[in-house]
């Protein structure tokens, strides 16, 4: 017999476990299902936080051979050992993952190890069966008056440039090598590869990054992203745009790759190779067309009706594998409203004030529209800029580098996005969410009292610059 | 003949500076005077931005020393350069105040270097007449309309403690002591102490913290301020509260402080002894009696009407020298304010939403009221707490330490207050500033996306937890 649940969330990652808690918490009786032991899924695993990890501490390891002296600060030999490092990530990851382990005992919430299946529907509900346990054979089947998807996403392959686990490797791999590779190449200028190939680049390897677009991080606002490019380049990262990759071969754990780079052939060789050229929906497996799940063929992505319930009632969907930008948090916005919709509450998402950050050095933090987005739909706008380089705190930090680009409506001045490139920028976006949340305008930001001396201010400068009213520019 | 303004700015601190350049932004003629030659005031020269220099440095020696270990960085010996850490602080501080004199040239305000005296009303305005120069004894003589009173605030004495400028302290002195103290005696256990004693402490003295009250930063949230006391303990700081200093003698170097410790008598020796028992405004010589100019008795500070006018029509305060807290944003948002008043707009500052940091490790930044202060006015509330912890990006980065705490109406959940202590709590509190203004409730935070991972998280969850509803814990 089948166990009955109010809900069962298939994948728990942040959006899955999210809503496994939320729903525990409003009294649903609730099953999580995963592939994985730990939970957490890909974020916690082998996504943000073990790249987050890595990339706090290959910052310190910069900072420590060639920051401290302007502070005062001899050291004497600076050396990596690169296992401790791995060490303490792996630790990070472990604590982070049985922590939500505990939440779910906390809360008594089912957790199921296994792969899930969606395997009819009866009159007390769907049923999902479960292959999983040590064997990968037991099967369990759980039986939920709703079902919630949330299994998430996985890279995209190139056929040109097949994983092969230890030469040409996806991002779980690159955040894992047992020594710094001589030279990365790394194929994909979004923010995966840029943080892996960031952390790489600090530990001492050579990296190349190869983008087939014009440009890297495509989906940030322009000019955000081409200071991104000019500091990264800096740090001695190599680009080639407009490049292709065409084949790649391995030999002696050398990998050759052939590429196509704006009209000429040109030929790279690196002992490793990171392919993230982005992520596409995981959800083979899960018997979606069986059960009448309806999927946008192009995308792969699952086709939600509104309060994201799929074309079968009772079944939901929610984080990467739904439309819209594949982060964390935003899975688990949408996991929390899920939940809160199944107990009777009305909820919703805004998906205009959901923000996005590169954790590169300097970081980069947006919400709302691009200057290329209003500027598509015609709208009238003005934007304010404002450079840390003139702000005390950064000073004070030797962190200078950057600017928030503030862009408003010029009919309003209601805030329409803010861009920036900086330091500690994802937590300076915060604010400037919260005011888009309150479809507040440059102005409101500009009236707000920002604490001195913080990097907050460059945010208020920036929005006092939008009405050409900068003070300390 | 006196030079005619439309304003002439008395102190060119933070306040003063801002309110020149704004009144100029808005087509007026502005003269500024300041006793330094150095524009910024205290909080650029011998306040907010040196101490914070001397903070981030002193935090990177303690990392480079103690944390680098736990990432994998291994360095040989680290060896403190103390000239070469305090010329960084001093460039950055002339880097800054040289940026206010280009702003000042920028903007063709008049920079008057010397001592402003108010000297007479005639037809035409307010005289001010001002000694300066190399010599001290040049005398120049302003008219303006309006005159701005913006001169700030100095350390105040203690009879028992006569400041000697080489032992007895002041913070000026305790910026830069040209070699690190054997013990650091800290008389006054408040923000500036605290940051002066936590410097010194980290680059290796005895640092013993007296305070007369049972408590640290007596004016932040108990819980908060206990929350740092314990963490400042366990970094090595010791503490003597209720203890209240009666005399002290300087021999050979030493300075015996004779002190009353809950009713007994301690006796405490140290080579240095910093006096940071608060502020007082710095009016002298400014010739107020004479002009009219009404003055709190008790307190020293200038009273002000609606629109930050003094008992004399076009003399107007702001900052330090009025009611309020003596923070230098509070004086730049009351300086803008002035400024668009005297060009005809009309302005208000809203002093419940005026956040204050101190720049201790861990951080700690309040905006609203402390819990004490809800409950001294019977209004019912309910309080969320989230530790850091709990975080992932708290743990990527090894700053666990501290907590988001939000207070919110009961019946309303509009928030009263939060307080953070914790790491970045200074830039963390921005959002919660905003939120404030917008008269949000705690509700508005927790629906609100926090990007992942990120510290603001944090304050997102103590948020929640306002409502029992955390999720990760």
């Amino acid at each position: 017999m089948a166990e009955q649940f109010d809900v069962v969330v298939i994948g728990a990652g942040p959006g899955g476990y999210v809503a496994a808690i939320r729903a525990a918490q409003l009294g649903l009786k609730v099953a999580c299902v995963d592939r994985r032991a730990a939970l957490g899924g890909t974020c916690l695993n082998v996504g943000c936080i073990p790249s987050k990890a890595l990339l706090d501490s290959s910052e310190l390891f910069v900072q420590a051979k060639s920051h401290l002296g302007q502070h005062g600060i001899t050291v004497g030999d600076v050396k990596l050992d690169l296992p401790a490092l791995m060490a303490r990530k792996e630790n990070l990851v472990k604590g982070l993952t049985s922590g939500i382990a505990g939440l779910f005992r906390k809360h008594k919430i089912t957790f199921v190890h296994g792969a899930a299946r969606l395997a009819g529907k009866g009159d007390e509900g769907h049923e999902i069966s479960v292959k999983g346990g040590e064997s990968g054979k037991e099967k369990t089947s759980l039986r939920a008056k709703n079902v919630l998807l949330a299994t998430g996403s996985e890279p995209i392959r190139l056929s040109a440039l097949p994983f092969d686990g230890s030469s040409i490797v996806s991002s779980t791999e690159a955040l894992a090598f047992d020594k710094v590779p001589a030279h990365l190449i790394v194929v994909g200028g979004g923010s995966i590869g840029l943080e892996l190939g960031s952390v790489w680049n600090r530990l001492g390897a050579k990296v190349t990054v190869v983008e087939a677009l014009p440009r890297i991080v495509p989906q940030a606002d322009a000019e955000t992203g081409e200071l991104l490019h000019k500091s990264l380049v800096k740090q001695g990262l190599a680009f080639h745009l407009e490049t292709r990759v065409q084949s790649a071969s391995t030999q002696g754990g050398q990998v050759i790759v052939n590429a196509n780079s704006r009209g000429k052939d040109i030929l790279l060789q690196g002992d490793k190779v990171l392919v993230s050229v982005g992520r596409r929906p995981h959800t083979a497996g899960l018997g979606l067309q069986e059960a009448g799940v309806q999927v946008d063929e192009k995308s792969g992505r699952i086709i939600i009706r509104e309060g994201w319930e799929t074309s079968v009632p009772g079944i939901y969907a929610i984080g990467d594998v739904i439309e819209g930008p594949m982060l964390a948090h935003k899975a688990e916005d949408e996991g929390v409203a899920v939940a809160e919709r199944l107990a009777g509450r009305k909820t919703h998402v805004n998906y205009d004030a959901i923000p996005s950050s590169i954790y590169t050095w300097p970081e980069v933090a947006s919400v709302g529209r691009t200057e290329e987005e209003v500027k598509e739909r015609g709208r009238e706008y003005r934007v304010g800029r404002f450079p840390f380089l003139a702000n005390g705190r950064a000073r004070c930090l030797g962190d200078t580098e950057g600017q928030v680009k503030v862009i408003a409506d010029a009919a309003t001045d209601r805030v329409l996005g803010v861009h920036i490139i900086g330091p500690r920028a994802s937590e300076l976006i915060a604010e400037c969410v919260a005011v888009m949340e309150y479809a507040g305008s440059a102005e409101d930001i500009a009236r707000i009292c920002h604490g001195h001396p913080t990097l907050s201010e460059v945010v208020r400068e920036a929005a006092l610059a939008v009405d050409r009213r900068a003070l300390h520019i």
